[in-house]
């Protein structure tokens, strides 16, 4: 009958099957692919983000506009940064814009923007990349308590800081002592 | 006695308190009183804020940023708008700017700042003045059912449209006929 040969067909894939396996041993099978299985998901989730990566500021576009500022040809920094930026600051960075002192969760996102100029008039064009700070006194003690980023053009995930810029953003930052570290001021 | 001198010479001023008052006529006095200063009171707060009046958008400056933009020498804009200038929104706008259509209560603000160049970076300086759009298509029929403002500098109260002006206003906006009279789009 068929059904007898597909049901002999099978048998080999069945052959272990044959072989008694306990209960305990049985548990011990699952509990090790489970274990390995959670350790190979920890290891990609540590190379993906590290414990200490700065997340994307998700919604940063609906924040409070802190202030604007557009480099042109004739700054040095042109190059990396000409366009026109905007600030925006979370509920928690305002407490500090007013305080001078930003509490843990502060994050603040600089947008930089390349320009297109006609007729005199300078409009907005694509996104260069976010320069992004989130206060976490815990997460970054090194660094005055702020975790440095940049995100490319509109991605969430093209992370443009290595540890060493991380140190370099903060040696600068560190200057503004008497600010917590935060260059910018909000505009009235 | 000196006291008595006093009292004498103060006589005169009451005079007229000897004739007597009934208490309807004082009744009729005060409620004419009354009435005059409640007329005066309304009548200088109709000439001060027409019923049509555009109020200041308090708060404005937390609210979501559309876009921005810079107006330079070389455009025809520049004597009356030059320099950076941006747009707000409050939630009911933002629902415009979702929608393509501007409930009631949308409220638009174009803050226009001068601006000041230092080695080829352009910042922010004082406020020329805000321009304000307010959506309630039962007071401004008229003009598709925007109100029209601007308010000078950092002043609250000094308005710069006349009723003429809010005209010209909208029969430039009413080109905008897909996008419920409104020109600027949110940038992303």
């Amino acid at each position: 009958m068929q059904f007898e040969r597909k049901r002999e067909g099978a048998m080999p894939i069945h052959e272990n099957a044959r072989t008694p396996i306990s209960s305990a041993g049985l548990r011990r099978v699952i509990f090790l692919a489970l274990a390995a299985t959670c350790i190979t998901t920890w290891s990609l989730s540590l190379w993906a983000k590290p414990n200490d990566a700065v997340p994307y500021p998700t919604g940063y576009r609906l924040w409070t506009h802190v202030k604007a500022a557009l480099i042109g040809p004739q700054s040095p920094a042109f190059e990396n940064s000409g366009g026109i930026h905007h600030i925006y600051a979370n509920e928690k960075a305002m407490e500090g814009y007013r305080t001078g002192k930003f509490p843990d969760g502060s994050v603040i996102v600089a947008d930089f923007l390349e320009t297109r100029e006609n007729a005199g008039v300078t409009t907005e064009g694509p996104r260069r990349r976010i320069d992004v700070m989130v206060k976490d006194s815990k997460r970054y003690p090194a660094t005055g308590g702020w975790g440095f980023e940049q995100f490319k053009g509109d991605s969430q995930t093209d992370r443009m800081v290595t540890a060493e810029n991380a140190t370099k953003c903060f040696d600068c930052h560190a200057k503004q002592k008497d600010h917590d570290s935060v260059f910018s001021e909000f505009r009235k």
